[in-house]
């Protein structure tokens, strides 16, 4: 996605670390009219699935999750990623290790809004080693319902969540794949 | 707002301890319809107002503050619960007692996204002693901005974090303000 991709050599800033600071507009400060784009692009790539429920992950998958649902017309359901005392009943639950927090917790959804009749769409805004993703998928397999595919903002291909999450024969958009990262270039995946 | 009363009423639950759980509609399943509605309601209720930032806090008012933003055609920003290894530079920082979870966390925002020439709508999606709200307005006045207000899709009456922030002369907008709650009733303010 070309607009994306202009907009993360633009605003995008590299830290030490392989981490890639896209604050400004993607995850603490959002453009809502690049998400906006950004949903419309998730719709165009999965307009053949009969998408029934987006789901995601607390916190900064929540708002792009919510804006391309718009544009499938079906609610957005989010884990949460610790025990809440508003939380009961019975609860899907994964466990899945934090790259930028460095450490493990609890990814859990209500048994309520999940099942074997939905067809599920994964929405997320990075994809480093996939380990939220793959808590996700988890999650879906344990409802029993159909897995359309999982939609990413920016894929760090270097890492190697994307080929994990690919070979398993889920259906992956990425509408950037950063292929290779330094203090001052960035290469990207062509389309 | 008639839509968003009836809409707790039909599928709201009340459990002990005062806890109302609409989990079905606005903070783990979000009906993005009645989200669209609400933003609306809010860009109605604040259109006189000239907003440049809409603040709020993870998680669950992400996505309502998105969803409304697009009326608004404003930047969402959201302040973030613990310290990242992510967030760097200089900090607003507040603290916040959490009524569901019973603990203290820091909150923060970057100083970039927040300044002297803005103004700020803040928006979550529950108030009851008003704690986060605080810690929000805290940052605001430390950043310098103009808060316009603070717009909460559903208030708890019987506790006290709404007349606390009314008497400290804030702008508060609450599309639903329950008066009282009982396991087989609910009381809301007329408007």
């Amino acid at each position: 996605m070309q607009l994306l991709k202009d907009r993360i050599l633009k605003d995008g800033i590299v830290k030490p670390g392989n981490i890639l600071k896209v604050d400004s507009f993607l995850n603490h400060q959002m453009d809502i009219d690049l998400i906006n784009e950004i949903g419309k692009e998730f719709k165009a790539r999965f307009s053949d699935c009969p998408i029934t429920k987006i789901l995601t992950i607390e916190a900064s998958g929540i708002g792009i999750a919510c804006i391309a649902a718009q544009y499938f017309h079906v609610p957005v359901i989010f884990a949460k990623k610790a025990q809440s005392l508003n939380l009961d009943g019975e609860m899907y639950r994964s466990k899945v290790e934090s790259f930028t927090h460095k450490k493990v917790y609890d990814v859990i959804l209500s048994k309520k809004f999940l099942g074997p009749e939905d067809h599920v769409l994964l929405i997320d805004d990075f994809l480093a080693n996939g380990c939220a993703l793959l808590g996700l998928i988890e999650i879906v397999r344990e409802s029993g319902a159909v897995l359309e595919g999982a939609g990413i903002v920016i894929e760090k291909g270097f890492q190697d969540g994307g080929k994990k999450i690919r070979d398993m024969g889920v259906r992956l958009e990425s509408l950037a794949i950063i292929d290779s990262m330094t203090d001052d270039s960035l290469t990207f995946r062509e389309d």
